[in-house]
């Protein structure tokens, strides 16, 4: 007997689920469209390198395999990189793009809980753009995430450069800058405290870093975060990220936003504003984005860049929380056939297809109506030497 | 430098070829959800063995990768038989399921012109349905066809029983049987001949098998095939096809089919009714289906069987020649900013967008008409101490 188990991390999606999932990506790539963006598609498998170079993506995270050739490839870990590589082989210019594809994320403890294919929504805009592009992905994901019916979430803003600004004032290597990085994106401030002691870092240094995942809230984060840092980098950022929230608070934005400067990883690409949405009840977020102005660079391109993606299960989960959530619709209409007059049937159903679900049962009267009873299913017709509309409610009564 | 080359047999979908690739799709899914088929979605990795069991699919077609855990692993290769494990892991009864996924196939020839990604839409109808569950089948691909665009294809009709009837007969072993079902896939009747003379095949057997890929055309070929057999499995065969052909002429629907019973294979899962659609000027069928009673028995569960899918990509192909194809929409509106006040920006875009393609200019009024006379788009506001209709076109002849 072939094995019918699935591989861990794999899913089907049934009916119902499948119907919601399709949707509410089709409400979100609506907004999309509103605001210009054009569909694309990408391959599901890369050469390796497009995803791991530079370090944009660690490799321990892909699904690599050997092709014929001896080429390494991968499996699509990141629409975003690969629509930089369709923008610099194709584009030029302000472009606008979206996608609906599945990622893959090799997981490596089959008794993880993780999702090792899921499904992304998400948007891209590349070519200057500069704060107002940013103001744009902002709105479009409020838009967006609202479209599908949730109203109930936050988006978390933080800059890349603040944390940037602060590591280079204390003199602090790559190396350790990114070891760091992780420590705070864990929120695991034991392990800083540890990295510092070995790194020899003074105190009031060791305090302003230890203070970013404390620096959340509303705009008056941005003060206290202003007060922890003496340089340029760090002031820019939250400057920009001033700005931002200025012009999001005066379009009656400000309730779907946050500051968090804990936030100072993401993707290893992002290069200024990073954001991350996040639903209460979700264990994790919902949507992530950022500006990535080095990624169509290294490709060959000089190219401003932001983007955001959202989880469609994550926010499946958010969705029926919120008790927003559909049965897979039933049929309208269902028929079976007695008499032998296919053209007239075939003309008869025809017409009604146009406007309605219409199923047929395999069977005479009797499986007609035990069908339609089953499925609360309230207009059936039996094709019997012409078309008969059944009254199977007051049927089903007398049986 | 990054590579931006992509792995032979990947492709991008930029946004005019995904615009119509979606369009399509949802013209042929609008089809399917009419006729009270739900949507479902498989997971892009199995374990190997799913495809491979019993010969369903061949080992060295698939793309493979060893996981974690030491299992092998393969890229999705057929829906049908995922829909099978989906429906004999969850389902029973009749259901009617259809999906818009990508299918992979290994090629180990980079030279290859073949796609080793391509997506396809399909349905498929499990459980007890008999032959107007085939009737089913094939108006619904015609419909969806239509519905997409084309009128110009055939689908051509064939049973694996007529030879599978003849090679009984013939008293041909089954290893026997696959070469030649190969074969005259190929339509290689040297191939045939050279493998008869190594069995020592008879003279009047070795012309029925070489008369096989000569039978196609109309319902007269079923009487000239009947005459070339002597055994119950080949007589039903033809009779099935003849009520099958009868049903679907008699609703009108004879121009757009035909017989083959050169069509023996096709997959190695189908046990009664294949078919095939083609479209002059496409290398490769658009349209592969047939009856697959086996495959859920194998996995546990009987279920008779019956579905078809559609290749996107040469449907594509087919509809760009017959000249359905659309530019991707360009947008209905362009606005550019030069005030601050983004609340009333805000309000009167998102008014704008319930019903149209509202893209921002990120620059001035120069930018603006610049952008638009560029896309031939006709409708431009310019938000300056409030919104301003800009009739670009004469101020465009004044430049």
């Amino acid at each position: 007997m072939t094995k019918v188990q699935l591989p861990f991390g794999m899913q089907d999606y049934l009916p119902e689920e499948c119907y919601n999932k399709e949707l509410s990506e089709k409400r979100m790539t609506e907004i999309f469209t509103s605001y210009g963006y054009k569909r694309v598609a990408t391959p599901s498998l890369e050469y390796c390198d497009l995803f791991t170079a530079d370090g944009a993506m660690a490799g321990n995270k892909l699904f690599k395999l050997t092709d014929t050739d001896g080429e390494l490839l991968a499996l699509r870990a990141d629409p975003t990189i690969q629509v930089c590589r369709m923008y610099v082989t194709n584009m030029s210019g302000v472009q606008r793009m979206y996608y609906a594809l599945d990622s893959f994320e090799y997981v490596s403890d089959s008794n993880s809980a993780r999702d090792r294919e899921f499904a992304q929504v998400g948007a891209e805009l590349l070519g200057a753009s500069g704060i107002d592009g940013e103001v744009e992905l902002l709105c479009m994901a409020v838009d967006a995430l609202n479209a599908a019916g949730l109203d109930k979430f936050v988006i978390e803003l933080g800059h890349v450069g603040y944390f940037e600004g602060l590591a280079e004032e204390f003199g602090l290597s790559a190396d350790s800058v990114a070891k760091l990085k992780a420590l705070i994106n864990k929120k695991d401030m034991l392990g800083v405290e540890m990295l510092f002691s070995e790194l020899g870092v003074c105190e009031k240094n060791k305090e302003s870093i230890l203070s970013l995942p404390l620096l959340f809230g509303g705009s008056e984060v941005l003060d206290k975060a202003a007060a922890l840092c003496n340089n340029d980098k760090s002031r820019a950022a939250i400057s920009r990220l001033k700005t931002l929230t200025d012009k999001l608070d005066s379009m009656g934005l400000g309730k779907y936003f946050s500051i968090d400067l804990g936030l100072v990883s993401g993707n290893n690409y992002y290069t200024g504003l990073i954001f991350k949405g996040i639903c209460e009840g979700v264990g994790a977020s919902i949507l992530d984005g950022g500006r990535y102005d080095g990624l169509c660079d290294r490709m060959g391109k000089s190219a401003e860049a932001v983007g955001f993606g959202i989880g469609v299960k994550r926010l499946l989960t958010a969705l029926k929380q919120a008790g927003v959530w559909e049965k897979a619709p039933k049929a309208d209409i269902a028929f079976a056939v007695i008499d032998r007059n296919e053209a007239a049937v075939r003309s008869a159903i025809a017409k009604l297809r146009k406007k309605n679900r219409v199923v047929r049962v395999f069977g005479d009267e009797n499986d007609l109506v035990a069908y339609c009873k089953e499925r609360g299913i309230t207009r059936a017709i039996l094709f019997d030497g012409g078309p008969i509309e059944l009254n199977f409610a007051s049927k089903g009564d007398k049986q």
